[in-house]
């Protein structure tokens, strides 16, 4: 928005509709009663309950690696709790394609990855209305369900009506309206010391509230620097009969070209007493960024106290520190150390009611979400009730998100230039579970089935991870059992509070044939107590479920609620992770090696022989057995008349 | 059958079709397996097994009362795992219709209230085609998946043919597989020694290959004495080409005069040396009954033994001591301790998928079952996916099964023939809990909200309910906590082996307006830990429960499953329960006594002035809170300044 310009809109009083809030009794008692909400119901339940709120502002990024970088940004600041986000809108970086980089797409992935309530910014005066409805089928596709109506910027910079086309940001509210009725959300923008092209102040506030009465739901305001500005134009809004929430836009100053270049763009003036601060430092980035803190801080806290804004709005500049420094220092960073679900929730529409998911995939969220795009419903408290178990295939998500996140170079260091044995395999999975550098004085901080470092609950049993990888059992998924800690518990905790929950020790690993038969003897003696599913590359499955059901791994109780089983174990959607798990031995891991070398050999000779295993241990009051099973297969293993290499080998 | 003579039906192989059972791989994981499958199936798995079962044959009663009688028979019959019942059809009892008495009702009724698998006997001769073809979609209607098809004899006795009727079995099987395809598993009737009005033993063996190769799944055989003349008839079976599964009809003799009758209607003789035990004995009912017995035993071990016989046919005569005795004799009276589900199951195929339900029937399960008949989806996984939650009214049902069981002069020698006081009333509650005989020596076996004498589980409690009920709080159901017992535990488990049970502790009761206040201030205290929702007959509703979500106050966790949680506490249910529970005040109780009398003021009164309330206590791993809410309650009543009528008194 900051870097939009718009006029216009005028008359009307907001409506301040109800909205179209389900009615139906039989919705699914979700665990974040804000997850069926639209972003104007949640703006009234924290405006009556006195919650004040905060929320970003994006901009789309220049390059793939660029986009990888937001949204890793976007999950970082997810956990500070933004009632939303918003993306803006280049007109000359085509943005309604599918390109990675494009508004769209990254609003998209806002809401479908990142699970955050994202608001779209569209401008009219670029595109014609057919192309406006496009644009607005597709957000709505993708489960984009907010928009911020913007006129736009004339692409010569010098304004002309265009015929049939929009003019104004109140002609696209219209729009959205009468071609989407309630569907979206809408936000429009207000300039507090009026638009720099309106004649006049008033001129400009009965533009707005032509916008509002149009249909908008709230109002996001261009950057100022004092509060008094805010106040008078609140205060202007009111008379003229607006009612709907007005959000102050606050920029805190970065550094002193991006103040200069959006005090150009917005034609606002800085106060001289800013001007008499910033110039002699102007060359001090961090002298400056310190000073746009403290700026902001006293900005905000002004506005708070005066108990005019419901929220805050952050033109964050797509950068961290300066943002969130200031909501820390407001007291509104408010990080949950618990987890709504033990994986991250989409904000999609149509997901809505999801609440189980299979455990394989709990490394990579991102991909289950991109893999399950095209389901029209899922599961909801039981896995068997998945409509469909089509799962769809890693295209260019694959090599979007999966393969620009580290450079080659970085990742031939982590997982080695040279892998001389099965053993050099081993050490790259001991090396992440340990944490400590490898031979060469580089950390393995991912492994191409965790993208992320060791989760907390995984520390629980490191050394017992680190002792079966270094001897062959790679292990990519795990979780010890839990029976009935609180749902606060810093590590396994999740959910909302005076909850408990409950797990059963899971273990998923890459192994040889060979232990995969000693496993199998091992396995006679656990046959009621441990479930497996083996199987090879090529499908191969060996297993233990006799009519493949799927075994619930984690699940919490809660005041007031029905069951909540957040991961299963699902043979079925087993097989379609097999694929993705082999898969990403190549992609990844060989793929960094030239065709013929001994290196992309071995991994090929892991990806071709090794079994996909995993287990699940039910008796979760009890002690985890699965380290015992695994013992007791190496130990037959390395009897004298076993089936080990090593018995074979003299 | 007994009663029901048939000939013809010739030629043809049976099909052993493979039956359509569901492919999807979405189907629900139910705690039993065999739920979802077909009794075709059911025995094909049995007999792979090597597994025996039997099967008990009924008849439909004269009377309403002798209908209340037979349905309490098929519950207790049931405990020992029959694979199946059959309901006779019986042409001059008006089979087909809606009367309580009638085949088709004593049918539905096994089916959808007794949870049996059922086959409904129908015969062709004295109806029109039209006319069977709307008992079979009346029968598939009713859930009623198995036919047992038969001629069945003339009305007058003397055979004769009618125009565009269907003048055998054979005709019938047909016609069941013309229009109903593969619906119905059918069985016919095998005579061992030959249809009494065949011409010859092969020409009847012929008719029956006729029947089987028409379609029919199994054959049910005539009774006989001997276990050779069974063994002679099935080599018979086997050489004319019929392969599917024969089974032997066992005819416990139980008295002399059924024999005669039997043997009357059979045209079978009775073995001489049989003869010549009853005769001298023929007045002694108990030492014929005896004799019947040893002799139905040493049949059904020589039809065992020969391995010829994949499960045993009994002609009960609706009477349950000879039968069950002969099969606790021979070992195959199997009762299982545990609950499939804490509520019996119907057998309904649109109830295939079923398990959850509002704990409010838990004690009314056939009312639950009636007033949700016309559900076209039922609750699975979670009870917030149920498609409506629109409860039918009680009407025939509730005049038939409800009132019928007991009569009036029973039910006022066990709930006061004169009620004088609340506390007279609160009296009742306690013997009902004690068991112990009233003040007129009488034991409270039942009260209008609990069919059935006290549940195991509720017995844990009695002390406190005992005391609670005598200071005027009305328990109608409750449950202790539990946490994580086996599943095999014979007073709380429930489901698989190898699983853990869990609970959270439930009270349900009436209570006065003064007790309900003071239970408010009480739980104030309470308000993280136990959610409330209290009711007067006239809806108004007090509630902590801020979103109407159902909570899960019964689960289980079973090796390789997902999590079953059949009971919830859900807000909306309890509305359409409350109407009832208050309704069964006047309907069963207050209806006793005459309208202008005190006693009928009485349950008037409280009707018209107690409040219905249930708790829950959240912390399931803790000591059970609800007794301590309620003694603080009593506490705070007797409070001298307190609200209780006590303190007005004075």
């Amino acid at each position: 928005m900051v870097n939009s310009g718009e006029a216009r809109g005028d008359g009307g009083v907001s409506s301040g509709s109800e909205g179209s809030k389900d009615s139906s009794r039989c919705s699914t008692p979700s665990l974040d009663p804000e997850r069926r909400e639209r972003l104007r119901e949640k703006m009234r339940r924290r405006m009556e309950a006195g919650d004040k709120w905060f929320s970003l502002e994006f901009f789309p990024p220049r390059t793939a690696e660029g986009a990888a970088n937001l949204l890793s940004m976007f999950d970082q600041m997810a956990t500070g709790g933004p009632l939303f986000i918003d993306v803006t809108w280049h007109p000359a970086g085509d943005p309604g394609s599918d390109k990675e980089t494009s508004s769209m797409m990254i609003a998209s992935t806002a809401v479908n990855y990142c699970g955050l309530e994202t608001v779209l910014h569209m401008t009219c005066c670029q595109h014609s209305p057919e192309e406006i409805t496009g644009h607005l089928y597709k957000a709505k596709q993708l489960g984009i369900k907010n928009i911020l109506a913007l006129r736009g910027d004339p692409l010569g910079g010098q304004w002309e009506s265009e015929e049939g086309g929009f003019d104004y940001a109140t002609d696209l509210v219209k729009h959205i309206r009468s071609d989407f009725g309630d569907y979206f959300d809408i936000c429009v923008a207000g300039y507090p010391t009026g638009h720099p092209e309106a004649d006049s102040f008033e001129e400009d506030l009965r533009h707005l509230k032509e916008k509002v009465s149009a249909g908008a739901d709230f109002i996001i305001t261009q950057l100022f620097f004092e509060a008094d500005t805010f106040f008078h134009f609140v205060k202007a809004c009111s008379e003229i009969g607006i009612t709907c929430p007005i959000l102050p836009g606050i920029f805190p100053i970065q550094s002193y070209s991006s103040l200069r270049q959006l005090v150009k763009l917005s034609k606002l003036e800085v106060p001289q007493e800013i001007k008499d601060v910033i110039e002699p430092i102007k060359d001090n980035d961090a002298a400056i960024c310190n000073y746009g803190i403290e700026l902001a801080v006293s900005l905000c806290q002004e506005l708070l106290a005066s108990g005019l804004v419901p929220g805050l709005h952050f033109y964050t500049l797509n950068r961290k520190m300066a943002t969130t420094t200031v909501l820390k220092r407001l007291g509104m960073w408010t990080e949950d150390p618990r987890r709504p679900l033990p994986w991250a929730i989409s904000a999609h529409p149509k997901r809505r009611e999801e609440d189980v998911r299979p455990i394989f995939w709990a490394s990579r969220p991102k991909s289950y979400i991109y893999r399950t795009q095209d389901w029209n419903e899922f599961p909801n408290g039981r896995w068997g009730h998945s409509s469909s178990p089509a799962f769809g295939e890693l295209k260019n998500y694959y090599l979007f998100y999966l393969k620009s996140r580290c450079p080659r170079q970085e990742l031939l260091k982590m997982w080695g230039e040279e892998l001389s044995s099965e053993e050099s395999v081993f050490e790259v999975f001991a090396h992440y579970l340990s944490g400590e550098p490898n031979q060469h004085g580089y950390k393995v901080t991912c492994l191409p089935w965790n993208d992320e470092p060791l989760a907390a609950e995984t520390s629980l049993m490191k050394e017992q991870l680190l002792r079966v990888n270094r001897l062959g059992i790679l292990t990519i998924n795990s979780q010890p059992n839990v029976n009935g800690k609180p749902s606060s518990d810093p590590i396994v905790g999740w959910g909302p509070s005076g909850g408990y929950v409950f797990q059963k020790a899971y273990l998923e690993f890459f192994t040889s044939r060979e232990t995969v038969e000693a496993l199998l003897q091992v396995l006679k003696k656990y046959e009621l107590r441990v479930n497996y599913h083996i199987v090879d590359v090529k499908g191969e499955n060996i297993t233990n479920a006799p009519e493949l059901q799927p075994n619930a791994v984690t699940w919490g109780i809660f005041p007031g609620r029905e069951i909540i089983q957040p991961t299963v174990v699902d043979p079925v959607s087993f097989m379609f992770w097999k694929d993705e798990a082999f898969a990403l031995w190549i992609e990844q891991w060989g793929k960094l090696y030239d065709e013929e070398s001994p290196s992309r050999m071995m991994i090929q000779y892991i990806h071709d022989n090794y079994f996909l295993v995993n287990l699940v241990d039910n008796e979760f009051p009890q002690d985890n057995c699965l380290w015992q099973v695994v013992e007791d297969a190496f130990e037959l293993l390395n009897r004298p008349a076993g089936l080990s290499r090593e018995a074979e080998a003299p």
